[in-house]
């Protein structure tokens, strides 16, 4: 069918079975085709095109609530709810996000980006329809990985107390972002191959109705027997511990077993668990066969093929240099461990874990764990590698400040996809890691001008023993500078003139180094002379060299891809008001006081006026009098 | 025995079973006299007794690690580890820490304060000995509400997967600081009613194996039903499917019991749960019939009583006025929901409960939980109260910013215990809400000079439609100030002149008005006229009112109880500069940059100069022609 045509799922209750099989392929064709193209999370949403159309033939949202947990896996649900003709945008700028987005449509009733919140958001309106006195089905569908993270655990703990009515589809895929990890893990492996049990518990609960009563005692027994066929055979019971009716394991692929249990799950009084097995990258042979997590998220590829388009930058990925200058100083000192909260293949640690696999742990999806598990090492003389994502370890936000940078533990936290990170968008911009992180007291941060300095942090990192030490580093690759053959360290808390000027002064860090030095060399031109400061240390700064910048009267202009409200800039001036410079003239450019949605990293660097143009604007107006002169 | 010459734990192997009774009974004497003069956690203590007694005689401290969750449960531990005679100064001013405290004791091998933690540490810890192929144990003491925190079934998940050797002490005193929520606490509940199944387990054994085979396929069955044992009566069931050896559940207060089970704990390969049933307040009658959490923590009391020592001020908590604003506006109101993350009583909602069972929701010890569910209440456009401690926020950093700030949703979030909180120290203090809040976008966070602005400041809150609303406010007392009787609105973002003046401003807002105000009456004695300024609205600032300062040229002091990098006065300097004012003579005290140990308040005012005379030295200095003149 034309799925241009399609206004909202209305359509779909007319639909058989063949009419429903003929629009999954066409869902399919559809996504395989587009995605090609524009890049995007391709392989979970090819898993869940027979769920959602199922949950949408079922349920009428968007009076019932469908929930997507992380929300990469809402393209489906956009296609039928009317923005097939969207994708053509996807992830773009000003086009269509790659998640869940509540002014796109109402059917969005709830926007995800971090995993494991749909269970506690799914608690919140079933708490809300209850007080309302209003009918409506509540349905968080959440992955196996998903499950993992603390938070959602919470959210299951108290939902099975409250025991409200809420029908929960657990998305078990066989494969989180990674191989998954953990004990819960296990669980779902048995509750998967539960079918085949079925006859033994037929076959049991005919045995005990044969078994004649023996005595009192056993008839005293025979209940809680009864009772226990539910543990028996494992079906479930973690979940029904829990206090949840659950129901599977259901075929995500097969239309027939979807709508038995949906039916069932609606008839159900309190919560109820629906277990569905789903295939990542279904129909799509180069992504079903993907077991490491490659076609989770994409760029551009060939469909015939599935070869994937490589950007021209051939540059190693920072990821991969951070992760690479680990495993070299891992081989001289056994202190060093590597803690990944279910991003081994991001954060490029695939090496690192086969070269060392005693020292290398992937704790699934569970960034406070893994920093407090990092903080439990570091206690013991270890040198944990905590590799994370900027916008990941705000969930650990209390565990750094509390276990780590409170007892002053040697954690070297490896700071992934700072700065805005382009197509994923708001909730995954990775630009609040500076205000929070330089408010915690003995925390060191630093970030590198080029993968070469990139390299010399990590060998700074490891050494330093006095305490905390992050890295930021952005999504990416590296410029391809020359690398020096040994690693050296840098002074904690040295700057580096890039440039040296004389009317005014830019402090920046990290990826904003060039277009200070574009915008710099372009003011020379126009007789206006710019100092650059390679502000590689966020804290501490370099107080020398501030105290020279501002007994020459130097206007300082700090730049930086990250929140502005307490960032560096704000430091900067904290620092000239500290110390009786109240004649300083200051100016910021960074991240404003609001969320930057997705599109290319370019873009959005623009729209917020981190761009040489803007610099050389702020620059003029710092020297009025320099500005006539020239 | 005279525990002042106990210096380690070593003297406890040769102790008989008499003589640790008697031990017993002189700590818990020892504890329930000193404690009665300097208060802190009377009842965790006396239900750990035996345990910690037990746990040190069949352990090597601190070769073996003992790891307290939280932390207010260790002092037996500090006793038994030569700490007895320091118990006069109890979370006193430059006296022993209430929680574990590495520059105490080499026995205090991790830092707790904030709960949940231990697994995560415990399992940091067994990776180290095992990388480092030494030979401890590592011995998480974690209590049955602590369980419930996201992070600590994160690390659960984990342990259970790694297998690594630990043995997990759950201290399940039935009662954690509020009477446990959550459908764990159930599994718990049943686990302590197991023993009386065993029985019948050994009659089900003894059946199974009377039972004749019927055919092949009871055959194939056998295994199962033998294997399905295990749930059968429940015991454990919940643990040993997460990949732990489940021991118990013990009398926590029966050595025989204790050793036995430890003993066969540390025999025991992976992971190991020994469910321990204690007694809270176990052996002090008034602390042994508290249901409600009354004797978790406490000041002075009356021993033979049990009457606590009031302190003077009879004024109503801040606590109090807000949940029962909250309350009185909720008659009114349907859209209002109280949601806590285990702090019912602390937060002063048990009227609020009472009256509105339905709109009540205590999710355990699950902050991000809590933030979250707030959120979807928000989205179907209810009106929560999120009632939580300033220090207890930063665990829920990411759900506040990615799912309450980002979606731009009417959360009232009332951060209780907001700037120092004195004894119980630097794990405690809630100095960092206003740097934290502060960069989120659509974030309003406000805090109140008194309870009667208080009342209004709530009143705006609930009536606040466009987005989150923050409003701090400090633990203890009001003032007692007059009351009005009419709530109403505060515009948003608007500050209030307290005391004109014409030569410096000060902007401060809470705790420290009326320092800045007898600063400013004692300096206009010397001929210096200072104007203070309720500065209310942290953010959004009134803009107006900044401008006319700067537009004046008045030097500028800020005041805040509160982290100094990227606080209050930080986002005064930024306001400064961002409108040009170069000029503006900015300077500031606060929380300075690192943690602040226990004490009172006062005391620790002073240590770091938040006082009228520090206050006087500033603004002299920061106007030095007016004060030559004076």
């Amino acid at each position: 069918m034309d799925l241009l045509s399609i206004k909202d799922p209305s359509f779909l209750k007319g639909l058989n079975r063949k009419q429903l099989e003929k629009l999954s392929a066409d869902i399919r064709r559809f996504l395989i085709e587009t995605l090609s193209k524009t890049g995007g999370h391709i392989g979970p949403n090819l898993g869940v095109v027979e769920l959602t159309i199922a949950l949408h033939t079922c349920f009428d949202s968007p009076k019932d609530k469908l929930i997507w947990d992380v929300g990469h896996q809402s393209y489906v649900h956009k296609i039928l709810t009317g923005r097939a003709g969207q994708f053509e945008t996807l992830r773009q700028y000003k086009g269509l996000c790659g998640f869940p987005k509540m002014s796109e449509s109402e059917h969005d009733v709830w926007e995800t980006g971090h995993s494991s919140t749909s269970l506690s958001a799914a608690m919140g309106m079933a708490i809300a329809r209850d007080v309302k006195k209003e009918k409506n089905f509540v349905i968080p569908i959440i992955g196996d990985g998903a499950l993992t993270g603390g938070m959602a655990l919470e959210a299951l703990n108290h939902i099975g107390h409250e025991q409200k009515d809420m029908i929960v589809v657990l998305n078990d895929n066989e494969m989180s972002i990674a191989p998954n990890v953990g004990a819960l893990h296990n669980v779902l492996g048995k509750l998967r191959t539960a079918g085949k049990y079925q006859w033994a518990k037929e076959e049991l609960e005919y045995l005990m109705k044969k078994i004649p009563a023996v005595g009192g005692k056993l008839a005293a027994t025979a209940e809680k027997v009864k009772d226990s066929l539910k543990y028996l055979l494992v079906s479930g019971v973690f979940f029904e511990e829990l206090g949840f009716t659950y129901l599977g394991p259901v075929d995500g692929h097969d239309y027939d077993a979807l709508f038995e249990n949906i039916a069932y799950a609606k008839k159900t009084k309190g919560p109820v668990l629906l277990h569905v097995i789903t295939k990542k990258g279904k129909g799509y042979r180069p992504a079903e066969h993907d077991k490491v997590g490659t076609w989770h998220g994409t760029g551009q590829y060939k469909i015939e093929t599935g070869d994937f388009i490589k950007p021209v930058n051939t540059a190693p990925s920072w990821s991969a240099l951070v992760s690479e200058t680990v495993r070299k100083l891992a081989r001289k000192d056994e202190r060093i461990v590597a803690v990944t909260p279910a991003m081994p293949v991001g954060s490029k640690l695939e090496g690192f874990a086969s070269e060392f696999p005693d020292r290398m742990f992937d704790v699934g999806i569970a960034e406070q764990h893994a920093a407090t598990m990092a903080a439990g090492l570091a206690s013991q003389q270890m040198k944990p590698f905590l590799a994370i994502y900027s916008t990941f370890l705000q969930r650990a936000y209390d565990q750094v400040l509390h276990d780590i940078s409170r007892q002053n533990l040697n954690v070297f936290i490896g700071v992934d996809r700072a700065g805005l990170v382009g197509a994923d968008g708001e909730t995954h911009q990775g630009v609040f890691d500076v205000a929070f992180l330089r408010h915690l007291p003995n925390m060191v941060l630093m970030m590198p001008k080029d993968e070469n300095e990139g390299q010399h942090m990590v060998q700074t990192a490891i050494a330093y023993d006095d305490g905390p030490i992050a890295m930021r580093f952005p999504r990416g690759n590296g410029y391809g500078v020359p690398m020096d053959e040994e690693l050296k360290q840098i002074p904690i808390g040295s700057w580096e003139v890039l440039k040296k000027g004389k009317d005014a002064v830019i402090l920046t860090f990290g990826t904003t180094i060039p277009m200070a030095l574009d915008a710099a060399n372009r003011l020379e031109k126009q007789g206006i002379s710019v100092q650059v400061v390679n502000a590689r240390f966020i804290k501490p700064m370099d107080e020398a060299m501030l105290h020279d910048i501002f007994q020459n009267h130097l206007p300082v202009l700090s730049i930086e891809e990250a929140v502005l409200q307490g960032g560096f800039g704000s430091a900067v001036m904290e620092f000239a008001h500290d110390h009786g410079y109240h004649h300083a003239s200051i100016d910021r450019i960074g991240i404003p006081d609001r969320f930057i949605e997705h599109g290319s990293v370019k873009e959005l660097l623009k729209e917020i006026g981190l761009t040489p143009e803007n610099i050389m604007v702020k620059i003029k107006s710092l020297i009025p009098k320099k500005q006539k002169r020239a």
